[in-house]
Formats: C-alpha cells, sequence, structure tokens
C-alpha cells in the first residue's frame, strides 16, 4: 500500500534527500566533510534568519534544548517555562531534573499565552534568568506568538529569549536577529525535511556571554565546545554524518523555494486544512492555530482507534493522535516541511472516507471542494 | 575517483544498507517501527552476547558514556579510568566534568594494563564505584584485555566494570554475560556498518539496581527513562528513525555471517595487515595491537601530510593520522566492520605505492604478496 505521513516528525523526506544518504558515506574529518559542513552552516543562518553561528548537535530536539540550558545557566538559577502542552511541560520537567528552579508559566491546553500574562510572570519573577517559549505547541497544534512575547521580555527583563522552533521553523516565520532572540533550537525531522537525530541552535552574543559564568555540569552538550568547533565548520563529537549530508540537500531545495516563500506556502496550507475541516463538519481543537500541524476535535462517539486503523490500513494515511489528557479526543494532521497544495487534498479526501466507513455523516466531497476553495482565494489553480 | 575508507569510524557502510536509509521514513509510534525495533533489539543481544537489555541512544559514543555516568553514579563518587590513548583520556575528562571523582588510571600510550597493574590500582581504591576500560584505544590501535581486567575488578572490588567497545564489538571478542561486564557502549559507526549518530548501551542487572541510588542530574541520557522504553521497543525521545532501519539491516548482515566468525575475520585481517606492514619495513606503534585498526610508525623522514595527501589523491584511499603526541608520528590503517582479505591487499598495495611516491625505498610488492601469505597461512585461498 502507497503510504503517506502526515505526523508532526518525522515528516516525509524529499527522494533527493533519501538519496542523498544512500551515497558513500564520508570521513567527518575531512576537507571534503567540511565543505560540506560549510554549506550546511551557511543556509542554516538563512534558515534562521540569523548572522551568529547555529550549532549542529547529533540528538534529538529534546537533547538540542537540553544543551541550552546546561550551557547557559547554573545550578539553582531560575528560569521561566511557558507550558501549554506536552512540550512546555517537557521545558519544565527537564530544568528541574538538571538542577534550575523552574517557574511553570501554565496555559491552559490550546490556547497560547498573551503578551500581558507575560508580562506579570515576569514583573513577578525578576529574577527569572531565562524564559522558554515553544513556537508550535505541537501536542495542541498551538501556535505562540514569539515576536510578541521576545518583545515583552526584552522590554521587562534581562531573562534570555529561548525558543522551542522543534516543529515550527522553516513553517512559521521566525526571524532570530530581528526580533532579538538568544537560543532558538530546532530539530531535523520537522521542518528541515530530513530524518531524525539533529538538533540544531543559534545562540546569540548576549547567550554566549552568559555561558561564561555558567557552572552546570555538562560534557557532551556542552556548547561552549561545539561554538569552537564550528569556526572550522567541525564538531567535537563524530557528527552523524549522514545527516548532515541529508540536511545539505534539503537546505538547498528549501532556499531554493526560499524561507519567507516557505512560510507563506505553509500559512496556505494551513488555512485550507482548517477550511477541509470544517467543511467536514469538525472543529479545532486549538484556539491559536499552528500553521505547521492541525488539532481536530474528534466528533462524538467515534472512537480514535479504529478511525486510525481505518486511516491507515485503508487509505495508508498516518496521521498523529492526542497525547495526555487529550488522548483518544483529537487527532492531528501534519503539514510541515515536505507537502504541497494537492497533499491537502489528499489527506481531507481520506479523512472523509474514514469518517463515512466510521459511520459519522458527512457531505461526501464537501472538505476537498473547501481545500480547493482556500487554495483558488490564494491565487493558485481556477483561474482566481 | 574511487574513494575507499580505511578510517576507525565512520567504517565503510554495505550498499544494501545504504539503500535501506533510502527507503521512505517510517513513524517511530508505529506498529511498523516497533517491529523494526524489536528485532534491531534481538540481534543487539546477540552482538553484545547479553540476554539483558541493550539500549539504543541518538548520539555519538561519547553520548552513550556519558549517559553511563550520568545514570550509575552520584556526585562526588570515585570511578576508575584506565586511560592509554586519547579516548582514555575523554573518559577522565568527561566524568570530571559531570562531577564525578576520577582516578586517572594512566598507561604509556600504546600499551595495554595488565590485570596485575589494575590490582593495585583497585586496592588503592577500595571505595572505587566503577572502572572504565576501552577495550580498543583507537588512537594507539591498542587492544586492552577486557575480560582479564573485568576479573580482577569483580574479585578485588564491587565496582561496576563499564567498558567502551565503541571501536571493538562485533571485532574484538566480547561476552558481555560470561565476562561479568556491567556497562558496555558501542557506536553506530564502528563494527556495525551503519552511520554514525546511534550509542547502543548494554546494562547488567547490577547496574540496573545501581541506577536507584544514582544522584546525578540528567534527563536525556537518564538510562532508566530508556530502560523503560525497552520494554515495548520504544525510546524516550524521538530516535534517529533511518540509522535504526540501518542497524536493523546491518544487524542482519552481521549475524548471517555469525559474531564468532567475524571475530575470525578481523583476527585474520588484522594479522595480514601487521604482515604486510612488516614486509613493507614499517614497524607498529601498539604493543598490544587490536584486530580493529592497525597503528603504524611513520618512518623517519616521512612527511605525514604529504603521505597522507598522495594516498587520498593519486589511490582514494583515506586513512587515520596520529591524534595528540602521536600527531605527524602514526598512521592508522582500520580493518573494523565491511572489509574483506582483498580489502587488505588493496590497502597495503596503497601504502605501497605511496611509500615509494614519497622517495621511501621498498620492495614493491613485498607487503602484498605477505598478506597474501597471512591468508594462506589462514586457511583460505592459495591452496592452503
Amino acid at each position: 500500500m502507497k503510504r503517506r505521513l502526515f505526523t508532526p516528525g518525522p515528516t516525509p523526506v524529499p527522494e533527493q534527500v533519501l538519496l542523498r544518504m544512500a551515497e558513500p558515506i564520508i570521513h567527518h574529518r575531512t576537507a571534503e566533510y567540511r565543505a560540506v559542513a560549510a554549506r550546511v552552516n551557511a543556509n542554516l543562518g538563512t534558515l534562521f534568519q540569523t548572522k551568529r553561528p547555529v550549532l549542529t548537535l547529533t540528538c534529538s530536539g529534546t537533547g538540542g534544548v537540553e544543551a541550552s540550558f546546561v550551557s547557559l545557566f547554573s545550578p539553582g538559577e531560575k528560569v521561566i517555562a511557558v507550558n501549554g502542552g506536552k512540550f512546555g511541560e517537557r521545558w519544565v520537567q527537564l530544568p528541574r531534573a538538571l538542577g534550575l528552579e523552574v517557574v511553570d508559566a501554565a496555559v491552559e491546553w490550546g490556547n497560547a499565552l498573551s503578551p500581558e500574562e507575560l508580562t506579570a510572570i515576569l514583573r513577578a519573577h525578576p529574577d527569572a534568568k531565562g524564559v522558554y517559549i515553544t513556537q508550535c505547541e505541537t501536542s495542541t497544534g498551538t501556535s505562540f506568538d514569539v515576536r510578541a512575547l521576545a518583545t515583552v521580555i526584552r522590554k521587562h527583563s534581562d531573562a534570555l529569549v529561548c525558543v522551542d522552533a522543534i516543529s515550527s521553523l522553516g513553517a512559521h516565520e521566525l526571524r532570530f536577529d530581528d526580533w532579538g532572540l538568544d537560543v532558538c533550537v530546532t530539530g531535523s525531522q520537522k521542518g528541515l525535511m530530513i530524518p531524525p537525530g539533529l538538533a540544531f541552535v543559534a545562540l546569540s552574543t548576549r547567550a554566549e556571554e552568559r555561558m561564561k559564568g555558567s557552572t552546570m555540569p555538562r560534557f557532551y552538550f556542552d556548547l561552549r565546545k561545539a561554538l569552537d568547533a564550528h569556526s572550522s565548520h567541525d564538531t567535537p563529537w563524530t557528527p552523524a554524518v549522514s545527516l548532515v549530508t541529508a540536511a545539505d540537500s534539503a537546505l538547498q531545495l528549501l532556499l531554493q523555494e526560499g524561507v519567507e516563500n516557505s512560510w507563506a506556502r505553509h500559512r496556505t496550507l494551513a488555512a485550507a486544512c482548517r477550511a477541509g475541516v470544517a467543511a467536514v463538519g469538525l472543529t479545532l481543537y486549538s484556539q491559536s492555530p499552528s500553521v505547521s500541524v492541525t488539532a481536530v476535535n474528534l466528533p462524538g462517539g467515534l472512537d480514535w482507534k479504529g478511525f486510525n486503523r481505518r486511516l491507515g490500513e485503508e487509505y495508508g494515511i498516518v496521521v498523529a493522535g492526542g497525547q495526555g489528557p487529550v488522548s483518544g479526543k483529537i487527532f492531528r494532521i501534519a503539514h510541515l516541511g515536505y507537502y504541497d497544495e494537492l497533499d491537502m487534498v489528499t489527506v481531507i479526501a481520506a479523512v472523509e472516507r474514514a469518517l463515512s466507513d466510521s459511520g459519522i455523516r458527512i457531505d461526501p466531497g464537501a472538505g476537498v471542494r473547501a481545500v480547493q476553495g482556500e487554495f483558488t482565494r490564494a491565487g493558485k489553480g481556477g483561474g482566481a
């Protein structure tokens, strides 16, 4: 059966990237590798919209976030973690496990934090050394306004502005330098369109300065070592070479499209996905929907496991279910990375059919028609 | 130019494994992935010669070693690190950076530690909670007798027996259960014949018990979390999926040959390499040569950079130079992983030619003849 992934990571890997990984392995302490790494490093700068170094670590996105905690702070220091879902929860648990004091800035799942709410938290914690924000909370399909939140942090505090852009970079607008961010982490298996196994971390000059005073125990995730090696396009430990060469191909694809065009494409895909979902008669879970992933409430009476099995076994479509408290209550359609307009028609068509098969009364074709309408309005196809 | 890697990691990746990585990416929270992971986990047990779980971590080998330190010990506890080269040095630096007290059991580079010497160290440090041994010290091409050293540790101490088998597993004999090891770490880009990016960690029941009392700060590298997920063929964080599928193919290849046959093959390859090197008139650096990598003294008057450039640019052969104090003094030929007898003929032929081109007087063909002779003695080819 033809399988199609609509999951928020791993996301589909373009065929030319897959074939790049099938090329003979190269050694990482050679001029050949450094030429690849130099190109990857330059293109990561464009992706993050920064002139600062972007470090490549061999680990998942969670490892990239851990690297920022252990490299920038000292035991007992206070950080604020904005927590509106499963990943927000992780950025509360992780620094606590490492010996930091964490302010759990909890937001109801499916909601974003407003700049006013964050201002109040910053006023209550003037001693906070860092604030962690997740741009796209994948578990709820919710977008946080990083630009606005970064502005209030810079206005009210000297805390470092730390952004988890793991499931947003390349899809959601993000301008590391212009927005005054200090740390930004992403993972390889998301907007970057390569398999999991790499994390990428951008650091501001301010963050680099802060590293000097950090006394957290660290070795593998020491960003000072990674920065020192970065200047010669090297890494302190053996990198995941085949994933770095994959990143080289994928970043070239991404930059051929252009970062701003990629943001626009994701906005259009998300709008079309939402229109299709609404036309099928379903409702959105999030009050602030992400452009990476659309979280949809399962209609009353629909069993998630049966619906998901139909989607997978009958139509070859892999979507994501709900996690934690929303397990069995929502499902999530990703449109992050290597997706185009016809992919949205495909996934909404499959959702329509699996709903029908599950006994949910829908108007067959209404969803795909709405998707087409949205793309027509966006200016492509249909003579608009 | 046809390129051939003779480096101790990354090692060559078989074509069928490269092509496996070019297959469509699968999602890690699916039955399809768990079926792959279940097979990988079972086959890792055979490779490590253990009935205990072998954990898969997304990081380099260094990350795997760090995971053992942060999961098994508590701040201020004492560990002994046997240090006979660049990797031994790292296992002194790493736990120190993490807040452990480290006994630097230094051995002269190129030498191994005897069981008697280790016994004296154990007697001097009865409070040591763990002993780290590197089975193959890649930087010097030196083999340490893990079985004998483990025996004296178990006899004189209740310290955990921790083995860095990063550049040895699959090549050097290692029997995790029978030899009473507590921790064994390897990396993917070595004997396993896949690209870098995964570490594999076996843990004894004793080590698992010891984890309960460990108070080191940890999150990403928490082996308790990895063990809990392992029972359902899962991982706490997103794994490097394409490397796990590569491991699936590579382990099947390795086990088709058989682990003991692989050990025997590596012994033969190493013996032939040493015979070839000697016949060319070169000498070995190590007093206890590894079967993974042969470290060779550069002859007097031979410039390493020029010799290496000739090997690479004229013959497409990538070998490894010396590191640290032996930089420019030795070179290293790997025969770890996907190598056969004809590969040894190839590399010695190239070494002969690059030596000649560099103005070193040799008897052309003496090296390859000695390699052939060694294989004949080993019982294959030549009618032996």
